[in-house]
């Protein structure tokens, strides 16, 4: 990303500093964070600000957008390189790793600074102690939605949800369907799931919704109401646009609590007192921690998570620029994976 | 309340329905919502309809602004006629209630209805069963303050908060100071109360704040971090104007709980973004539960609040108005009674 546009250049070689590896890129999925972060640079560099006054001297370096980033926070990779002190790492050992980098000076946000590159790059850094070997036997293709699918995993585990509540999910692109496939992990049967996406709404279903519907048609909250109107509900947001949140507290029921997973960047507007009256309860939530993550590994290489049907596109990194277009349409694509060292390998490219 | 307008009129009497009293006004309490009430009575029909949606045949009677109302919900009254079937109460005890009366036809919320008077009446009808005897020995002027101070009870209970917490409470008007009260109860030491109002400031030092400050020269959240930033942080924000919440998320720390106390009657703005990068929950409330209102007479009669600080000025009915209008100047008022039934006792007239 250089003055807000997409494009692919030749950038320094990095070498290991003691604790890291270098690897190379197998898989790296674009997130929607990236397509806000392309369109919405100042808004990401200051919520990245807000979240650094808190974390202090753990805060990751800032990034400054008026220089080079290399994004792409969604990956496995094969180390090619060991730096000194790496101890539980060889050469040829496939990984994932939560996106982040630590050096001397502090930790770096993988796909979000402008010293390491992120994922969309051939070759990128890792911190020995913040990766997870890909299980033998689980497709590094698949390993890469470890990011994405924690995210769910850490939305519902912030939620109150138990196997005794309905779920309502609004919106069935990739984090929706994290959370989809980790409510069903939790073991909660009742998951209604909304997107206009026809395609998308296949998609859930796949993910373990158990009901499915077209906002446009009737609101899942109304189909709780007709069907299952007694198990209390839990309303996970995956949209992030303006208004949904004002819809989702105009239609909850009363005590609901709604868990907002999509990042709205920009101002949004909503009626207090209708959420007063209802005493609703609104969780915001972000990322996921290091257990999760592990946890979502794990799932995933059990076959617990249909993540390949998730997968609608792969591309070179010359083909990063028009994915980010494509992504638009939700229709067509839900994950795309940027593989910077092969060919496509897997089915579609966009 | 007829067209918006306060005025002093003789409307019919009313007879005991079977379950029911008559009993004489001695105080009523002025409550913002009143004053929220006069100014935005479409607002508050609409939240009305909201809540009735949920509540279904145990909504309350819908309330028409186009009709008189008898405003006034937070009440102590003495008995003065006792209907069919009530067997618990009898002529001359004195009373305090949770503002619902029930017949045959439903629920009615006193103060907000059209055909039962509220408290700002000489003579209101109520339903044995939510009524509370006031202990001998309360001043009833005291036990009209149960219903504000247990909106404060039911906010600290919806919240997580424990001893090991420090509260910010924003505001420090009756609602702020009945979460101060209730906050103390609950064994939490770190109090950290604001409010531009120099008096209001002194009332929440006897309530119990630990800490008092001007935000408009130190931020209690500032505060927090300076001298207690170890103890997880809940936030009461009991002011409810337009820009109150988003201040709150910007300055809020990181997995911070923020209750929504005040009630903003007009649609708010705020950066959902900023509340996901730190993970902030909020949580609305409303009201309280019969529970909770008869805790709340208890504590008032054991002398645990120092309710009678709160009382600023008495008022025959001739002087609501007037009232209403002294209510928006937070340095000279805090809580007006109306006493319906007798000239001013207590000390201090508008």
């Amino acid at each position: 990303m250089r003055d807000g546009q997409l494009l692919v250049d030749d950038i320094e070689a990095i070498s290991p500093q003691p604790g890291q590896v270098i690897a190379e890129v197998i898989a790296c999925g674009i997130c929607g964070s990236d397509l806000h972060a392309l369109s919405h640079a100042d808004q990401l560099v200051e919520m990245a600000e807000v979240m650094s006054a808190e974390a202090g001297p753990f805060a990751p370096a800032p990034m400054d957008a008026a220089r080079d980033v290399v994004m792409g926070h969604e990956f496995s990779a094969r180390v090619i390189e060991v730096g000194p002190n790496v101890t539980s790492l060889t050469v040829g050992d496939v990984v994932v790793s939560l996106p982040i980098v630590m050096d001397s000076g502090g930790l770096h946000a993988l796909g979000y600074d402008n010293t390491y590159p992120g994922g969309f790059a051939q070759q990128i850094a890792l911190s020995e102690v913040l990766c997870s070997k890909v299980p033998n036997g689980l497709d590094p293709h698949l390993a890469a939605l470890t990011e994405p699918m924690s995210v769910g995993a850490h939305a519902v585990h912030k939620s109150v949800i138990t196997p005794k509540h309905a779920a309502v999910v609004l919106g069935c692109g990739p984090v929706g369907l994290a959370v989809i496939a980790a409510l069903r992990s939790a073991g909660v049967e009742t998951i209604l799931a909304s997107d206009y996406s026809a395609s998308r709404r296949a998609l859930a279903s796949v993910f373990g919704a158990s009901e499915l519907t077209d906002p446009a048609v009737e609101s899942p909250i109304a189909i709780w109401r007709r069907i299952d109107g007694r198990k209390p509900l839990v309303i996970f947001e995956a949209v992030g646009v303006p208004g949904m949140l004002e819809s989702a507290i105009l239609e909850a029921p009363r005590a609901a609590q709604i868990l907002v997973v999509g990042v709205c960047m920009v101002a949004d507007s909503f009626r207090p007192m209708i959420a007063v009256g209802k005493e609703l309860n609104l969780q915001f939530v972000f990322g996921y921690d290091p257990g999760e993550f592990a946890d979502t590994l794990h799932r995933i290489s059990e076959g617990e998570y249909p993540v390949s049907q998730m997968i609608t596109a792969t591309v070179p990194l010359e083909g990063v620029a028009d994915a980010f277009t494509a992504l638009g349409d939700p229709d067509s694509q839900a994950k795309i994976l940027v593989t910077p060292n092969e060919t496509p390998s897997l089915p579609g490219t966009v």
